[in-house]
């Protein structure tokens, strides 16, 4: 029995379902962000997010910042570029076309490669691209909340230690890390960005990262200074070093109530270990698409292995706009998104599976969601 | 009775003792940052924000942000000057220095007027520096929450008007916001930056600032682009005018846990009107200057019209370090906060009383916390 109020369930790609546990941690009486309570607490929660993103490299550095997923954009903009140096970027949808606006705003060049509606830029560009250009760094969003694209991270790391080693990789997982494959020292990665909202289950207002050493080396070897303060990593990274030291720090101030609840939702997430949560999380995923098919609905993502697991965008039948669609589901306590793509905007909307959702069956929301949406579109004069 | 678990008084000059009704808030169930209920309670908290300020300006703006005080540096740094500009920033602490440090890491060319230890730029000198060079802008921090100095903005925002019209004034409002007396409108600042954790009462995680129609103007029209993405003016005024005019929009996802949480604070604060608040703030702060002169200590802050009625800095007697004195006061239940400052650091102790603490005298925590300093400097072997 859940300790929160009655309220529609709700089921967009993030802010997701929150677990009791993790929302309690949330009305944590105040304490001093110098404090030793704090610091083990806050220390504590670096340390399980290398765990969350799989990684065991001393060198490795992990950031936790209030802010939001937009906010990391800005840190590998801001530190890991200097203007005029070129970036690629792979985008599968609209948040992967915003990572490049942020990064040209920064004065980075910037050479995009779009995927096809619902895909991916093939591996094939990519490693000509890479070939063509010596890039400073290439990013890819590994699941993109507009289209539910998932992009191959593992491939675009082999791609680029053969053609181009220097290069950095950086992957926008603000929609997968917790609940796509992620392996950030096997893989090689040089940093992902992420938020609490999605599949990690906390509350949104945290900017969560990590990088590599050598991307670290080089925020903190620039040739012209960063002209950032709150988004400077040479201002962060002495502070996130002290906290997980068990040292109290100060640039600015953290949120106590975040961290507490980011550290429960790490906690549970850890708890059993990764790999079962990211496999649930595959299964939910797959008997969702199964039964959207069933509907007769197509995904956004058109082919099997661009199909991420955290969430499913869905095209609408002829002649049924997500602004009829909507309002039903929620008469039903369901939360859909709309659509966030130039293209296909109204055509589709968006349902998010991560989290609490996917992994506690009992809950029953997967298939509270499903049967809602099915009258939903029968209240709408479709049939499947 | 409070529903939060023991724990010792908070009398740090912020993070400060939540009201539980604001405590609760942040327990919030998920909720869409773009449903209907939140677009109201953000919008609102918006509204009531300008109150909080007392701003009737329909041009002037406010902005609620994930972040924390230090991000409202970058608001000002990253838009409202281009670099290369000249910026007059008034220090009376460590605070006004770091906001130096921000206006310079953008680029500003900064021109800085410090205080003597525990004071203020003085008013001849300030006008003698307007004269002398035309200034973008001129800074100067309420509060400084390092020392308790608080600076008159409403002389200062006189003689801007007189001697350079064109300046804008930019106040650090993070320690004074909802505490000291601050009226936007009729003094004629063109800007206020704060956050959550301090007077207002609410849980860190927010970058909370207010600016006039022309500061708005400025960062909408630079002839050169701002080189931020997640502190660009230009992508949130939208979303908050939107929010305001109860739209949802999206450029970054909020914290609706966060901003409920303010939202309570808000209207708690202003429920009896703003100026009794303040009345209180300045009798609690009279009350515990009294109580220090009496225990034969002095504040960091020495003539009385430059006192803060946030905090109160408090000298050590010589021989006590402060690495004595707030063990004791913790085994008392009471946390005072350290010294911030780079010439007298250890030499003093910093005690908030803010918000709750201040304004319900039920709770008893100024005499709390006036007998646990008392105590603490006897075990010292200090005799008043």
């Amino acid at each position: 029995m859940s300790s929160q109020a009655p309220h529609p369930t709700l089921l967009i790609p993030g802010p997701i379902e929150f677990d009791d546990a993790v929302l309690q941690s949330m009305s944590h009486y105040s304490e001093s962000h110098v404090g030793a309570g704090f610091v083990k607490i806050f220390g504590e929660t670096l340390s399980l997010l290398r765990q969350v993103v799989r990684s065991t490299d001393p060198n490795a550095q992990p950031y936790i910042i209030n802010g939001s997923g937009t906010l990391g954009w800005d840190l590998v903009a801001a530190n890991l570029v200097e203007a005029g140096e070129d970036v690629l970027v792979l985008s599968s949808g609209y948040f992967g076309d915003r990572f490049a606006d942020c990064l040209t705003q920064y004065g980075a060049k910037v050479t995009k490669l779009d995927g096809p509606v619902g895909g991916v830029p093939s591996p094939a560009e990519i490693e000509k691209a890479l070939s063509e250009k010596k890039y400073k760094l290439v990013t890819a969003t590994h699941v993109d909340t507009s289209t539910g694209v998932l992009f191959d991270l593992k491939t675009l790391v082999q791609s680029v230690k053969k053609v181009s080693p220097d290069t950095l990789v950086i992957a926008d997982g603000v929609c997968s890390v917790a609940c796509e494959e992620l392996a950030f020292d096997d893989w090689g990665l040089d940093g992902v960005i992420t938020a609490g909202q999605k599949a990690i289950g906390a509350p949104a207002g945290l900017s969560i990262s990590f990088f590599s050493g050598r991307a670290v080396d080089v925020a903190h070897n620039r040739k012209i200074p960063a002209a950032a303060y709150f988004a400077n990593m040479k201002n962060w990274t002495p502070i996130m070093k002290n906290y997980e030291a068990g040292k109290p720090s100060y640039f600015s101030t953290p949120s106590p109530q975040l961290i507490h609840a980011l550290n429960t939702a790490f906690k549970q997430l850890l708890a059993n270990g990764i790999e079962p949560r990211i496999a649930k999380h595959v299964e939910v995923s797959d008997y969702v698409k199964k039964s959207i098919a069933d509907l007769g609905l197509k995904p956004v993502a058109s082919k099997k292995e661009d199909q991420s697991h955290a969430m499913t965008a869905i095209y609408l039948p002829e002649g049924v706009g997500a602004t009829d669609v909507l309002p039903k589901l929620l008469s039903k306590g369901v939360i859909f998104a709309a659509g966030l793509h130039a293209t296909i905007g109204p055509k589709y909307i968006r349902f998010g599976h991560m989290g609490i959702s996917a992994v506690n069956s009992n809950r029953g929301d997967i298939d509270k969601a499903l049967n809602a949406l099915k009258e939903s579109l029968a209240e709408c004069g479709y049939k499947a």
